[in-house]
């Protein structure tokens, strides 16, 4: 099965408002809830390819009792462990006036060092049967910040493939364990490596420890530094619609690809389509299966010469 | 003991932000939860006023759950119907940088008829017991216009002195059923009878079916019409401070007031100096005991003529 791990899982919130207006009372005219946290999402969409997938993470509180019931029915299984802290609420309020949202994002639950050994424990007994993991997202308060950089390293001795999405300190420390492949969008890859310009930054970030760097660059596609070259990966035309999601769906499309034993221009050109697709797709963080199959032909992967 | 009935009683919920800024993702550094709904915040008032209060309404969902937890260590005793839907929440986003609020109510739970018919025989047996009861607030999805008119003619039945605090069309039709109080605010009066002149508003509202009116006009303190006349009620100076709850707490002291039996122009002066006092505490809907005690005998009632 594909493994995702999301530490600081979330219950995504939307609520619709005819108009935001600050420093006044709205009335809520729709609520709607869905299992949240970048690590479920990539699940969703893993399972929607076709993988068996089960998700991990922590889980607790209210909001970790309404996430697990509404995952139930969903394809991807639950093995996220429980937590005495609540997991948190992400409240994205949509302005039905403009279109756009506000979100806001609770921290999470504390977790404690008991907490971490015993999600530790877990880990490992699923990477047993994992093909390949992905760490997915922000560490929730009391994880110390070398937490991906442990999970790197307990998915290498396990020789299980991994692939770490995250930002910051726990992202730089993740990449000196040497992932198989790191997916930062154009800041996070700028905040890591200092680089401007693009070639550079996913070089820069590659020879920080990760065997591959794929980094997004939103409607321009992906920039990947692998052993076997660096691609740029580029949509056929620019897609309007909602972004929610694109960037997990990459992630989905790069795990699979790993797992599939994929050239890299061809694994590339599917996490270009799938990306477009999620954000062709009516629902946030679902795709366009129609548009994918489209859309994927149609992808151009170049190769670009190092200049560093 | 004394009643309250908040038939969409709420978790209230408080983000902290560093700075709203629409169409932008925040992080929350501070999350609060405290039971809420006017009847709620009434019943705490009312419990430190030393009444032995009981609070019922619905509950339902995982924001109830959480609602009844929070509300168990409290004085208040929980009477509150279980509803298969869910307990809203409201998100009160304060903006560190103004101190100013950004609020979102969700709608409540869908009471169904049976539902609705199972609370009439747990109000109808907790009435029993009552002094006095106030029903506040507005009304979940699925309960008929009719409810807060349904629950007065109960009260009046039993014998029970009972306070409405609502507005719209719960309100006007309450109202129509004879309560022995409404406490509408100036907005609400305003609504309900269309007139501008504070004096005949109140009167137009006492007409309407009321025993009395006592509306709140926020700083400039209550105007009262009851059997015995025409009162005004100005606290001795403006208070500044956050008048989230300032209204239940004057629910809270007319709803005492009615019970032990004080005249009017002492009853409004409680309510006025309460009210004040609840302004000038830290934390919202709470009131600052010292002041309400050093206020009260400075609230100024003076009688007003009939002039409509």
């Amino acid at each position: 099965m594909m493994l995702t791990v999301t530490l600081n899982a979330a219950l995504d919130v939307t609520y619709r408002v005819p108009a935001l207006a600050p420093h006044t009372t709205h009335r809520v005219s729709d609520v709607r809830e869905r299992p949240g946290g970048k690590g479920v999402n990539v699940a969703r969409v893993l399972a929607a390819l076709g993988h068996e997938t089960v998700v991990t993470g922590f889980a607790g509180g209210p909001a970790g009792t309404v996430l697990r019931e509404l995952l139930a029915p969903l394809a991807p299984h639950d093995a996220l462990v429980p937590v005495d802290g609540a997991t948190r609420r992400t409240v994205a309020v949509v302005d039905a006036a403009s279109g756009s949202t506000t979100q806001f994002n609770e921290p999470g639950p504390a977790v404690s060092p008991a907490e971490w050994a015993r999600f530790l424990d877990a880990y490992d007994a699923l990477l047993r049967d994992a093909r390949a993991v992905a760490l997915c997202g922000s560490l929730p308060p009391g994880i110390h910040v070398g937490a991906y950089a442990e999970l790197v390293r307990r998915a290498r001795a396990a020789e299980v493939p991994v692939l770490l999405d995250s930002d910051g300190e726990p992202l730089r420390r993740g990449i000196a364990a040497r992932p198989d492949l790191v997916k930062p969008n154009a800041d996070e890859l700028a905040r890591l490596t200092g680089a401007r310009d693009p070639v550079r930054a996913v070089l820069g970030a590659r020879r920080r420890g990760a065997r591959a760097v794929a980094a997004s660059f939103g409607p321009d596609g992906l920039l990947a530094a692998t052993p076997d070259g660096v691609w740029q990966a580029t949509p056929p035309a620019p897609v309007r619609g909602n972004p929610t999601g694109a960037g997990d769906s990459a992630v989905a499309a790069l795990l699979a690809g790993l797992v599939e034993g994929l050239p890299w221009p061809e694994t590339l050109a599917r996490a270009v389509a799938l990306s477009a697709a999620t954000v062709l797709a009516p629902a946030a963080g679902e795709f366009d299966a129609a548009a994918y199959e489209r859309l994927l032909p149609d992808v151009s992967v170049t190769e670009r010469t190092e200049h560093s």
